[in-house]
């Protein structure tokens, strides 16, 4: 048993490879990339999503869309390369890791001394290092998990914060994936993840594809799993922590931590470290996204499955207050309450 | 403001008609019923469903399908009607209503004196009786369930237990219905329930159609309407309550109980007194039916929407426990804890 190949950018062979998500899980087709516009066109289009996965794809978009350059000189190559994460960056605006890795790039750029050809290089390289820093942050998240989990334990997951999500490995899933390398012959359960089906279309499939005994259930069965005393354990990701411990995430994710509390279950957060904003007190200061109604009455289905026009209300993510986290898995360790405090202390531990 | 026309079985202008449910929302299409065979398929396909819908259908349908019997006696017409009954009561075997109806039908016919075509008028007027006394019932549910909501009140439903699902208004909706003919200006919020939807397809269709305030969300959304603080009531139908008052109902009805509980906010479970099932000690002792996991992974969708194979489970119901249950509401009134010594007060108050 081993973790799947999967990964949802590769730069192989002198090409850059995205699998394109939206097409997951019938078909599984990776697509090349070779100009600004398939890269921003393969954002845009969620063919590659998660946050740490777009950061890699843009960063080796910026090279592969600018390493047939024909500029002489670092004054004549630096505007293009600019010219060219100025457009890259627009695909998701608010997508804090794409602008993240393009700066990064650009940083790397305006400070770089050589020639062209050393500068094409480096920003493979830095591509290169951005990828391996994520999959190396994503595995240690599943080393810091895995001491929470034991062989043979049910788990609980819901949406995807998987490889897909990811450079490699993903954040919840990580200590499954490393689990599963040490035969810990896992149960896990994945919320199906309405209205986006994430549960369904990506954690299911890839977990599939690794060979985890995955099962796919409604996200109104969480509580029914539990009560039959099959999940040992909740895993989720995170799309912004407070910095008391509210964490952000998929829509449901609160109620499957409300159901744990219930159940007596431990529920785990994993959350980089890039994801805690410190300058956000409480979730209550968290701006909740709203998405379109047709997500729910209609997309997806052969028909639409709801009365036309029927009101609806299609939040993208909930907070879940700190007090249902039993512990917060981040790249540089556990933390557990009180959040407020021990979340600063992981953040002076880790500057120093 | 007054409560939809709508009904799921109708006998108008002699003829029986039944709303096709497997059409909603897209189409609003009643079927005429003419025979035994008619019946059979409108059961047996779900184009009337809900445990007393069905009960009113079976009775109008026995009459429907024997009322041009050619027999001369009443001894030739019983096994005749007795024949179309033992047909009709295959279509769905475990409906406890469809086999309740049919058996009264015959008792009815089994001691009655008379002509044929006075037997004929009987078996309508037995029809007639079972779905006015449905009604009733319904309606009074409605009235207690009423006493304990309040004008301009948020209100989340689950499933639907609805107008469609009985003879008119209702177990769980019928304080809507009832509320909005009294300008409450109720806020409903409909959970979609997946995996079959009826909350999408059946409730928030019935209600629009009553001109209700309906807002259709997705299962795993109830946690924030609650958080944001729109809820004020939940309202569920029950499949079987046992006697304890563990109640079984649609799957994720649990959940919804727990999320209340949690957010402080009264569950109540509407319970026909035909649903209590004294003999059933506990909740434990209620089997759940499992499904067909394609109605997760494939139904309804253009195209699969999980890996092929992939393992699922698929409940039909689970069951809410007493203790999570503000009040249970009969037609004979409302009970409240400690419901073992309480609902079977309710069955010695009303067996008197």
């Amino acid at each position: 048993m081993k973790v799947s190949e999967v990964v949802p950018v590769k730069f192989v062979g002198g090409k850059m490879l995205i699998l394109d998500q939206s097409k997951l899980p019938g078909e599984e087709k990776y697509l090349e990339m070779e100009t600004k516009e398939d890269i921003y066109v393969a954002i845009k289009k969620l063919k590659v999503r998660g946050a740490p996965a777009i950061g890699v794809a843009a960063a080796y978009g910026l090279y592969v869309s600018t390493r047939h350059s024909h500029a002489k000189t670092l004054k004549e190559f630096r505007p293009e390369v600019k010219e060219v994460a100025d457009y890259i960056v627009k695909a998701r605006p608010t997508a804090v890791n794409l602008s993240w890795a393009l700066s990064r790039m650009m940083d790397r750029l305006d400070t770089f001394n050589g020639d062209v050809s050393d500068a094409k290089q480096m920003l493979l390289s830095e591509a290169d290092k951005i990828r391996v820093e994520d999959e190396n942050s994503c595995h240690k998240m599943g080393e810091y998990g895995l001491t929470l989990l034991k062989p043979g334990m049910g788990i609980l997951t819901h949406c995807n914060a998987g490889t897909l999500a990811t450079a490699k490995y993903g954040t919840s899933l990580a200590p499954i994936y490393l689990g599963t390398e040490k035969n810990y012959d896992f149960k896990v359960f994945a919320d199906e993840t309405r209205p986006l089906l994430q549960g369904a279309r990506l954690t299911a499939w890839e977990l599939t594809k690794a060979g985890v005994d995955v099962t796919l259930i409604c996200d109104n069965m969480a509580s029914i799993v539990m009560k039959n005393g099959w999940i040992d354990a909740v895993v989720v990701g995170c799309d912004r922590m407070a910095a008391n411990g509210d964490g952000a995430n998929k829509i449901g994710t609160s109620a499957v931590a409300i159901l744990a509390k219930e159940y007596g279950i431990p529920f785990y957060m994993f959350v980089p470290t890039s994801t805690i904003d410190y300058d956000t007190k409480t979730g209550d200061d968290i701006q909740i996204e709203l998405r379109d109604g047709k997500e729910i009455s209609e997309m997806w289905y052969k028909q639409p499955m709801a009365p036309q026009g029927v009101k609806t209300y299609n939040p993208s993510f909930d907070v879940t207050p700190a007090r249902y986290i039993t512990a917060v898995i981040t790249e540089n360790g556990i933390v557990r309450a009180p959040y407020e405090e021990n979340l600063l202390k992981l953040k002076e531990r880790t500057v120093k």
